[in-house]
């Protein structure tokens, strides 16, 4: 399937998507560069939003969860990158020990378990799933839509090792965030190989963190297209205090939301972009799809504060202190039967392995379409963004387009893999 | 398109598709040590004969120059599997040099050298032709069926180094399989990755040497799984001689076609396989489907040598001292469309990029299908091949049918692997 590409056939969109195209062999030899030096996450999704006059991704999630949305056909592609990266991580290994998510009713959930099994078995390994839900004391079903099942076993620690009866593997593959905190079962595994590590859970990540590194990763990346890195960079910026319900608190956010709204505002009329700007507020911990907030004027919204701690309610996040990133908003202009729709790009090692749109019907284009309600539709995207054509008219390519939107993720993966550098509780010990 | 298995349901080579699939995470972790130890060849095809009671590789091609026939659809896993290669021989390269066979009017031929620019522009580096033909002494356009086009330079030598006028690449990947002797712009290029090795190249390359390293990996392989080696590799001898017109010649030739039959009819008694065994005589050297010789009893042909001989001559080898292989006949069993067809496995670095169906109407079962007149079904084949299903019935599923095929290739492809460590002449500088 082939979305509809509603973005103007002009603009700088499309000049950005000729000159990536353009400059793809040297784009393609500026990562290989980049992964000699650094390690790319195990396994990564960006969310990506295209606003016709800008490019940028909007959220890089270092658990990814939807592997039951890309194109089964595509999967030889997740296979043969999983095989790429075990053989660099552990190439003896015999078995994967796969760490769930503790909720286990939700069928989607429950395809994209069976898929990681499917993608890592045949890579080559015996995969089991251990439960990090201290219900699940001997092996469980876990009935699939299909009606297959999978296996949830209790896990096990022995000293320095996690495992299952009878199953001591090599490699952790976490798939749970750990919005709730790291369990005492998953610290000082240091005998095995825990991926993602610890440290990239919600429970130590902060997004400021990881697009100071984006920021980063950006910069050298226009530099070597010869372009302003606005055009894929999202401006963002952190705030935090002990009481967003203080004069000091709400004067703190405002004086940020009215920073990032006027540096946009500033860029908009640089390149003649007739929207109205706008900034988004999120939790800076947490991928949380109901703490985000719109924002169109700071001072327009008198209770600022309260409508954020309204959000942040929702999250699960109590009054006090708080952290937020507050962002410049990138609107998105792609829709699927007419709904806003936002690209979702999966990458497993440093190769794209597929994606899909997030579609959702009741949301307008600066909203957050990672809400009660979304729907997915996949695309043969990995097969598309890896063979653009050439010479086709910019934005008229649905491939060439894919192509460019495959590069984008991949610069908000290697942030992570920057950012995951910068955060490493453990590098420090040898600084 | 699934072609018509027409292999019966039951039977040895059922019990080994069984035995293959169980142990598919075992294999791959065979695999993935064997790759620790030795290199795979840049790119690779595989030529595999399905008798229904055998399955085993006939022949290794590194320089497959049938990229063409690929299912267009899957072509990303070969990019992706580029990637990796050239990551791990020149991370830093810009530029790759691709030198095509000198034939320059066959348009399936054009189409394959289209397929690997696309293929390796894809993964990142500028690529460029060089012609072996000395009639091109500027750039020339190389018209494709298509209407595009590419273009042949000439090729410049500059003290140790190959490129064209204002490029210098990293590495030089041959299509040509040297059949005609190495050139010398080729020699002595210390300072470039030439891939595959001259050592690859007809001119030294030998298929005794091949089918020798193939034995010592299908009994690794067959050890691994329990089973009997001879299930998938067949018995292959050499001969060679001053003169194929004299008696001592023919005498050669005929005892170790007797020692091949009679080999291979012990194996079918013990099987309980009522079929008639056959040999076939080939050049030890070279790809030249006309020189093979089918023979189904030595006695029988009278005149053997000179049989032989007339085959040879299509081939362009004269009389005199004679390097042959004789090899046990594998009867294929595949059909597409009632026609006899054979998989080929398309290979790049370690992994299965691809395949299809060599296809001839005109062709027994006993016969060699590389000849005139052969066509070519392409089939998602890496796209099944890595992803079986477990639990169907054996001999019914199509992908787990290719999965089978894709571990074979891989065996003759390792066994390419192990044969240019015997025969680098490099390596005997360090012995």
């Amino acid at each position: 399937m082939v979305p509809h590409l509603i973005t103007a056939l002009t603009g700088p969109i499309n000049e950005l998507e000729q000159r990536i195209l353009e400059s793809m062999p040297a784009i393609e030899r500026w990562f290989r560069l980049e992964w000699m030096e650094h390690t790319p996450p195990f396994y990564s999704s960006v969310d990506v939003r295209n606003a016709g006059f800008k490019l940028a991704p909007v959220d890089t999630n270092l658990f990814p969860a939807g592997f039951n949305n890309l194109n089964p056909e595509m999967l030889p592609l997740a296979v043969q990158a999983a095989m790429a990266a075990i053989e660099k991580i552990c190439p003896e290994a015999k078995n994967l020990l796969l760490i769930p998510e503790r909720q286990r009713n939700n069928s989607f959930y429950q395809t994209n378990l069976a898929t990681l099994v499917r993608i890592f078995t045949q890579a080559g390994l015996n995969v089991r799933l251990g439960s990090l839900d201290e219900s699940i004391t001997e092996p469980t079903a876990l009935p699939l839509p299909d009606g297959s099942a999978l296996t949830l076993e209790p896990l096990l620690r022995k000293r320095g090792r996690l495992g299952l009866k009878d199953f001591d593997p090599c490699t952790i593959l976490l798939n749970d965030d750990l919005t709730a905190g790291v369990p005492r079962l998953l610290e000082h595994l240091h005998e095995q190989y825990l991926l993602p590590p610890l440290h990239a859970g919600w429970g130590l990540r902060r997004k400021t963190a990881h697009f100071r590194a984006y920021e980063e990763v950006a910069k050298k990346f226009a530099k070597l297209l010869g372009m302003d890195h606005w055009l894929i960079n999202p401006l963002s910026v952190g705030v935090s205090g002990n009481d967003l319900a203080s004069p000091q608190g709400i004067e703190a956010l405002q004086t940020q939301v009215e920073l990032v709204l006027s540096k946009t505002r500033r860029k908009y009329k640089e390149y003649g972009i007739n929207e109205k700007a706008f900034a988004v507020i999120k939790p800076d911990a947490g991928n949380c799809g109901a703490g985000i907030l719109t924002v169109r004027d700071a001072k327009d919204v008198e209770d600022l504060g309260a409508r954020v701690r309204e959000r942040l309610r929702h999250c699960g996040e109590g009054a006090g202190a708080f952290e937020l990133i507050v962002q410049e908003g990138v609107p998105t202009n792609e829709r699927v039967n007419a709904a806003v729709a936002e690209p979702v790009v999966y990458m497993m090692d440093r190769y794209v392995v597929g994606g899909f749109y997030r579609v959702h019907a009741d949301r307008a284009a600066d909203e957050s379409l990672n809400a009660p309600g979304a729907s997915y539709v996949p695309l043969a995207f990995a097969q598309s963004s890896q063979l653009p054509r050439l010479g086709e008219k910019p934005g008229a390519s649905a491939p060439n387009r894919f192509y460019m939107y495959g590069v984008i993720a991949r610069l908000g993966m290697l942030a992570a893999s920057y950012e995951l550098e910068v955060t490493d509780p453990e590098a420090e010990v040898y600084a």
